[in-house]
């Protein structure tokens, strides 16, 4: 039998004891034993701070994205591995496809966003520069900063793939070790994932540590710069948060429970709506996808009073057709819990619940099942309850994390809000519906309630991942019940990792701080930093140019030229009824032009394109007669990890014969690293 | 003597009875009585609810704002009063200033930056349009939405003024009620604060509350949208944290801690540089200014070891002219401490530090003071400590909340920053220093461990607000013993109060729930859109115009007009060898200025200019031969609260004839409400 492994301080750690046996939900058998004995956890957590952090906080985070990538291409090759064993977690393959595809999926969306959204550097400079005095020396700007910590992350057993590498993903992105610990009955699938990541070599060591078995005295030594990140039920995340250490030292605590979300149905989606057909159908693909084991399922159906009869029996029709068993048998389409104490909870759960509510579908007693013996593995069937009184707490209050949801009827929009905010904080909620003031209503009423709301119609019904699947460019997380966090998000997410400190310099002194030239900094000014490859160029190399006088003629001619002859350019008279003008002024597209014909240096060179603009703003209007002079200074340097050129940021500045600044901008262009001449 | 009262649930409330005595921090004299008792705090909470919520979420984020400006232009003619009150608390004209005028300063800075980031709406949209699906038809984006519930805010006793404000600020703007509760030595500035509120008459029934006295049960009544801001003892901030009600409901808890900032001179600030000067003057500063009693005043002085003894003998001798006194006497310029058990924590404080340090000025037991009775006041000499062994514990863990510093030696940058380090989680620290190198070392070294860092210098003395003054438009809270929370730092603070919720939909349902137009929602066309007023105008509401053919003619006419001659344009050959073309392109600017040569709507109307240009990106070269279309569109309305015109922000798209997107920015323009024709 396989006793399953902690891999921590660099090396893998063979219990030393027999362990306690976790069994195939399936079949019963035992698949692995599972021990924590004689894993030193401080260690582990000191090795991550001496060893982890300091390698991953080398890198860039474009290098650290790029890890990620390669790391999701080389999990995707052995798949079918993860997906063997993942069956006998329970899992379908189509449950396996959100488990471990998904997981791969928010390496493969770190690894993109982090090198399109985040800089090609180890410091993220976070918003704008904020002037602190009327002179321009004093000013303030925010870094983020890579905690120099340990993410410890305590998954739940319900996603033993995705679980683990959503939270891993932000985390390694920010600069930050893990150290993952896996809910036991679960716990080989995460063991098999973390041998893959040790194996594909591909991280530098002691990025990634796996504490196979209890958490033990894990959080008495973490520190003010760690994070937990927790997933779980609620009382087990209040009860964590309270741990003296967490509360003591300030511990960034953050937990996922889950909840009781509601899918709210509108009075428009009558039967024969496409709206009320994807109303059932995702309310029945909640109930059996991963056998109802997601934190985000459906658990609160409310639909308009009138309709609840409708969906009773449609929903209960297509609850017929899901065909329950081995995930390796015949078109079985939903597979058992993932251990037989799940089930025993599930049937307390369901017993509670049924003093409000009337079973319509299921026997929480008696399942059929295809190719395996219904009582050895953990099979439940799907339970559809009815609470004809949705004043009742019970059905806004006891979770059975299983295939169960509970329908209930509302008579009004408000009533309708007030059900779906009884559930006290929730993963996710849906609202299906074509109407877009009933959508406004329930959306704005909920949100405050809700981490994520899904609104599904015709309009998105194709392309809709459903109710149940976060997603990592969204945030995945909500308020009370739900635990109060935030997880993904996107750059959200990496942002938890990372301290954010606002810095408070000169301007030269924050240019070299932040490696972005800042207003008020000192320009170098000699070769125009045009005929300068990436390598070459510094932040503050600068041109400046001009004058060029603009007349009148140019002003027609621009007009005539691109056929913008707006008044405020053409009529002198209209131009200066212009609460902003005093008569006719220049093009802001000709300022800029002009502009760009007096800073560019035309030959060949490093200069490959100007690919954007941003910020621009008209500060003051340009007259005929007025003489414009630009000032081009190099801002943010951005090598690509993977080209052989970079992005440059130059700050712009087109200013009048008085030194007024008419124009301000950022042009975005593409630079050359290296002499290809 | 004065009872205060407490201003709950619409009405004044009397306290029953006598209460107890709060002193006079200059002469020991009664000023008021303070007593909860007979305060219903459940009433009080759900009073915040049901009535300063809703009223306040009636209004949106611009008109907060303006409401935020009036109240500060109102408490600002009624300074007097308020610095006459504050005087009795210890405060100096100066400390006053820090108080009061800094907490008028938070509800401007509020006002402003309200009305300048934020959209003049009742929900924030924040971020991108995140593309879900490869056809465009889901989409997901993230609201922000006001917590229904009430901003609980336990202020600390020495900022009676800007304490509750810096809360109370972001809360209001975000959209929450207040309920204040201030600490007892010096309740009655803020009771005089929520007095001068109620007079003012300018802010919503309910949106301000106030609760002089004990907390008493105050937290068992929290909800899961309820939020507590705290500021105070790191012991009392787990305390609260730890409440059962705040775990179970997972109530945000965001706590300010005092903590032990340092202060870092760099090594090449030796005596006669203006960083020594600085240094030395800053320190006494943040010893002196509230008698020290300030979470972010410093505590730790860290100084090169061979610049040690300067120091120490500079500060003594700029300690030795401090004059303490009652503040209204002449020259003071240090008052008492609050109060006198405030004294006797210092004092008990400042003994445990003697353990490990040297006393260099100052007597904890004798103190001359000015115009006052040393002993009846709550006066307290400054105290230089110095502790030549900085390893020492105690320097790094003991905090004096009063007029105390300690002095230590560092032998290496590293060693600087470890020490650092050793406070913990500090809310502020300054490094002193000309060196970019060195700070660079320092502010990355350290920034993990602090909320705001303060590089001082001869580059930003001119304007610097010092080390101690946290500034609304920048993050103030720190990690670990600081507390581990966030307040203002402009917009992020509002969010603290607001529910982020990750929406999916489709774009038209999208549209309909942002209020933002978004790509592949349905446009509608008919009316030019130039043609149509704020009032009129829909967001949605677009035109299509052209094609127009660009000749190689154009791209030369447009070389030789702007003097742009940059080779892509000019030269075939050395264009086609660019990675990007493949022979002459056309210049980006040429391309924008045709498409606003094809939309504008050229005679007098409701637009009154172009202000600005946003996300310009080229997205596929355009050759000579192309034809080019553009399509603007609505995308988002704001109507100005206090101009006869807002903005309107238009989504625009150049396309080739075979329909790709060549070029997508945003147009901004200025539109009139109304006609004035």
């Amino acid at each position: 039998m396989t006793a399953l492994r902690s891999f921590v301080s660099g090396r893998w750690h063979v219990p030393p004891d027999e362990g306690r046996p976790v069994l195939d939900a399936v079949t019963g058998e035992e698949v692995a034993r599972i021990s924590a004995a004689g894993v030193d956890r401080a260690a582990a957590l000191a090795y991550g701070r001496s060893a982890g952090g300091p390698a991953l906080r080398e890198l860039t985070f474009h290098q650290r994205a790029l890890l990620l990538k390669q790391l999701a291409l080389y999990l995707r090759e052995h798949r079918k591995e993860l997906y063997t064993l993942s069956a006998r977690t329970g899992a379908t393959l189509a449950d396996s496809r959100i488990d471990v595809d998904g997981g791969i999926g928010v390496l493969l969306s770190y690894g993109s966003k982090g090198r399109r959204e985040l800089p090609n550097d180890t410091v993220l400079v976070e918003g704008e520069v904020e002037p602190l005095g009327k002179g321009g020396t004093f000013v303030g700007r925010h870094l983020c900063t890579p905690l120099p910590g340990v993410a410890v992350q305590i998954n739940a057993f319900n996603f033993p793939m995705w679980g683990p590498l959503e939270k891993f993903a932000p985390a390694f992105l920010a600069g930050m070790p893990s150290l993952i610990k896996p809910a036991t009955p679960t716990a080989y699938l995460t063991h098999k994932l973390v041998e893959l990541i040790v194996a594909s070599g591909l991280l530098p060591e002691g990025t990634v540590q796996l504490l196979c078995g209890e958490a033990g005295d894990l959080l008495d030594h973490l520190t003010e710069q760690d994070v937990v990140g927790f997933t779980g039920s609620a009382a087990t995340a209040a009860r964590l948060r309270d741990h003296p250490t967490v509360a003591a030292r300030s511990v960034r605590f953050n937990a996922e429970a889950d909840s009781l979300n509601c899918s709210v149905l509108g009075p428009d989606a009558r039967p024969g709506t496409p709206e009320f057909d994807l109303y059932v159908q995702q309310l029945v693909t909640e109930m059996t996808a991963k056998a109802g084991q997601k934190c985000t399922a459906i658990r609160r159906a409310i639909v308009p009073a009138d309709l609840l009869g409708a969906v009773a029996e449609a929903t209960a029709e297509r609850l017929a057709a899901v065909k329950i068993g081995n995930p390796a048998g015949d078109g079985v389409t939903m597979g058992p819990l993932a251990a037989r104490e799940q089930r025993d909870e599930v049937r307390r759960a369901v017993k509670a619940l049924m003093g409000a509510a009337d079973t319509i579908y299921g026997d929480p007693g008696r399942v059929a099942v295809i190719d395996a013996d219904a009582e050895r593995g953990a099979f439940l069937s799907p339970i559809l309850l009815r609470a004809d009184d949705p004043g009742r707490g019970e059905v806004h209050e006891v979770e059975a994390f299983g295939p169960v949801a509970t329908l209930m009827p509302y008579n009004s929009t408000r009533e309708a809000v007030e059900l779906a905010a009884r559930g006290r904080g929730s993963l996710v909620g849906s609202v299906v519906t074509a109407d877009t003031g009933f959508a406004r209503e329930v959306v704005f009423g909920v949100a405050p309630w809700h981490g994520r709301i899904l609104v599904l119609n015709a309009e998105d019904a194709a392309e809709s991942t459903g109710h149940g699947s976060p997603l990592p460019m969204l945030v995945h997380g909500g308020p009370g019940r739900a635990g109060g966090g935030e997880e993904l998000g996107g750059i959200r997410g990496v942002l938890h990792h990372m301290q954010r400190t606002a810095v408070q310099a000169g301007p030269a002194m924050m240019s070299a701080l932040t490696g972005r030239w800042t207003q008020g900094a000192p320009r170098a000014e000699g070769v125009h930093p045009f005929r300068k490859h990436l390598g070459e160029l510094r932040v503050g190399d600068s041109v400046t140019a001009g004058p060029r006088t603009v007349t009148l003629a140019d002003v027609e001619h621009f007009a005539e030229f691109t056929g913008d002859t707006f008044y405020a350019h053409m009529n002198q008279e209209a131009a200066a009824a212009n609460p902003f003008f005093e008569g006719r002024v220049a093009h802001g597209y000709m300022i800029v032009s002009l502009a760009a014909g007096l800073f560019v240096d035309p030959d060949p060179g490093p200069v490959l394109a100007n690919y954007g603009l941003e910020n621009l703003r008209f500060l003051t209007p340009v007259y005929p007669g007025d003489d414009l002079s630009v000032t081009l200074t190099a801002k943010q340097i951005t090598p690509r990890e993977d080209a052989d050129y970079g992005e440059v940021r130059w700050d712009t500045r087109v200013t009048n014969q008085d030194g007024a600044v008419v124009a301000a901008y950022d042009v975005l262009t593409m630079v050359r690293k290296e002499g290809t001449e």
